[in-house]
């Protein structure tokens, strides 16, 4: 079956249209029901009691609500994709990537009930091998220089040793972590609060294009969505659960980066945060996150990794892989013997040199990936190269 | 008995011209055999067997040990002031402060055997009243105009909060505390690492006579003595045991304002932090203590008066006492009572007007002062007016 016509992704897609995220009742409804069945509960106005969970018609109260969000979810039907319009978009270089999905980052399960139901990626990087060793550097759309200079600096110094900067694609600090990224030819994945193809703010369009060029730029809303200030608020939820952790560069009181911080503290990743002074207003809501919520200062890539990865920082070289070589079992040295250096090889291919089974050759692929060993090219996987001539890292 | 002719005050005195502050073998000298008989006893080039403490003689080691520190002592007898020079001193402004007497600050005593031998004090105000409700605020020399804005702003603002200032009377960010104290009309106390009567550096001169107006310059070496490195790490001790608790503005990685703050967190007071940039190197040190010692990051003068004391600053307003009057007991309100609202007046009229003991007056009048209702002045003290016109606080 194409899976373009898989029921499953059909009904997950779907629901990105029907549902906001992280809406509890269509979370327990298709907990209860399936995906496919919640879609055609909307459709046909019906939710048989069989599939009504506990939590979404118990009492009174609740069944009120109930019909309430059926009728939300109901409003948006007209909005559905038309037939086949999945298969344009994925030509269109847009793909939906659904829970049990190879590159589905099983880490987004963390969040629970508000687990996105699928996420929409535009984008050559592979998603899930792409988050294993990630970290969210947010902070102000009013930026100031020096935050603008130490988002790009800490990014830059993080991606040549192999991290993965992820962030929101906004002005300021976001778009001073892309950059730092990629000029360091690392990494970068947006994760944005509207539709895939049309990226918000719209004079970043060459720099999603350049993020999606090796890395990712995903979104839980379908094409063609906009952005709402609570749909930002819902967004930090992800880049907090994709990432080991968050690091928050500068950031005044009411500043959405205190909101994703708030989520990586809630989903224990460390939460990080650089200090600026103490005159500046930009900085006003970092110092709060250090002094009250007892955040990390940091104030290098260096202090960023070892809080990220304690264990292996120390045989770190900045632009070579993060492991050592003989930290890899016998497979995983199997795999990256089978690998070259520059002619992408596929699985298929890597299983038959290394004597493996696809699913192992797979799995030690990511593990591969996430350690700085190998990385996804067109043709499919070959060594990484050592990044060379980047600066040593702030 | 005339107090320059009291034989412990001079042989505390003597004591601090023979030894270095904080000699070990010199305390236990002390506690053993008491001061007269400790100079005595390095006069003659023999310590009695009965005042040998454990610590000076006991073993093959110590002893030769004590050999040496006897030699060393001895080398400075010629240094000792001539007979009548103490009246000299106290002729040109210049007093001697022991452990007993009433501006004695008690607080001083939890450096054990660190514990200052005498303190050399000048100036108008009072020791320990100057010092109940003190803070240090202390860092870098080389400091930059952040530095000494945030330096001069939040002294400020405690002062104004009845806060006495106590520093190193360096350049930087020293001057900027004190001169930030002073310009709130403020108290503010210089503590140096060289004789009282020549203040380093020379350029301060006219910044000491400000702090001495109403404050006090003071230092356990004797008049005449200059500063060394290893005088300024010791005199740190004395600033961290003096007040509250310590805070370090602008410090690099090798600043002395470090060890100062080391001392405040093995005495147990508050250590407290201003970021800066993470570009700035004069702001490493701070981030290394706020990441590494775990010292509080602070921002503002309410923050530090917040950690300083927790209980009584939600009813603290600027300029205002610090406590509420109604925390004050019957006698300190009887004493409060008695003052007047310019005038000052002595402890025996005040004893007289509200009907107590000169003792209970005088330790009500402490307390007073450390709650910001009174104050001394030339004629004895007097009802302290709240400062008008100061900013409301960093």
């Amino acid at each position: 079956m194409d899976q373009h016509d898989d029921p499953e992704r059909l009904a997950r897609a779907a629901l990105t249209y029907l549902a906001e995220p992280a809406d509890p009742r269509l979370a327990a409804l298709v907990r209860a029901a399936g995906a496919p069945s919640a879609v055609e509960a909307i459709r046909e106005g019906y939710i048989p009691p069989e599939s009504a969970p506990a939590t979404f018609c118990a009492n009174g109260s609740s069944r009120e609500g109930a019909a309430r969000a059926l009728l939300r979810w109901q409003a948006r039907l007209g909005e559905l994709p038309r037939p086949g319009e999945l298969r344009e978009f994925a030509r269109g270089g847009i793909r939906l990537v659904c829970p049990g999905d190879p590159e589905w980052p099983t880490q987004l399960e963390d969040l629970g009930e508000e687990t996105p139901y699928a996420l929409w990626l535009r984008g050559n990087g592979d998603l899930r091998f792409g988050c294993l060793r990630s970290v969210a550097v947010v902070g102000s759309r009013a930026s100031t220089a020096y935050g603008n200079y130490v988002a790009a600096e800490i990014s830059s110094s993080l991606a040549s040793r192999g991290w993965t900067i992820v962030s929101g694609g906004a002005y300021g600090i976001d778009a001073a972590a892309h950059r730092g990224a990629l000029g360091a030819r690392g990494l970068s994945i947006a994760v944005l609060a509207c539709g895939v193809d049309r990226p918000y703010p719209a004079g970043h369009t060459e720099l999603m294009n350049s993020i999606a060029a090796d890395g990712v730029v995903l979104s839980e809303w379908p094409p063609g969505r906009n952005v709402t200030r609570l749909r930002f608020l819902k967004r930090n939820r992800v880049m907090a659960a994709l990432t080991r952790g968050t690091l928050v560069v500068e950031a005044g009181r009411r500043s959405g980066a205190l909101n994703t911080g708030k989520h990586a503290e809630e989903l224990r990743r460390p939460l990080m945060v650089v200090p600026g002074a103490v005159t500046s207003a930009t900085s006003a809501g970092c110092h709060m996150m250090i002094r009250e919520w007892e955040a990390t200062l940091v104030t290098s890539a260096v202090e960023v990794a070892e809080l990220l990865e304690p264990l292996s920082v120390s045989e770190a070289r900045p632009g070579g892989p993060v492991l050592p070589r003989d930290a890899l079992d016998p497979d995983q040295q199997a795999v990256l013997d089978a690998l070259r250096p520059r002619r992408g090889l596929s699985t298929r291919e890597i299983a038959m040199r290394a004597g493996l089974d696809p699913d192992t050759v797979f799995s030690c692929l990511g593990a591969l990936a996430a350690g700085g060993f190998a990385e996804r090219c067109e043709a499919g996987w070959r060594v990484r190269k050592a990044t060379e001539g980047m600066p040593a890292g702030t």
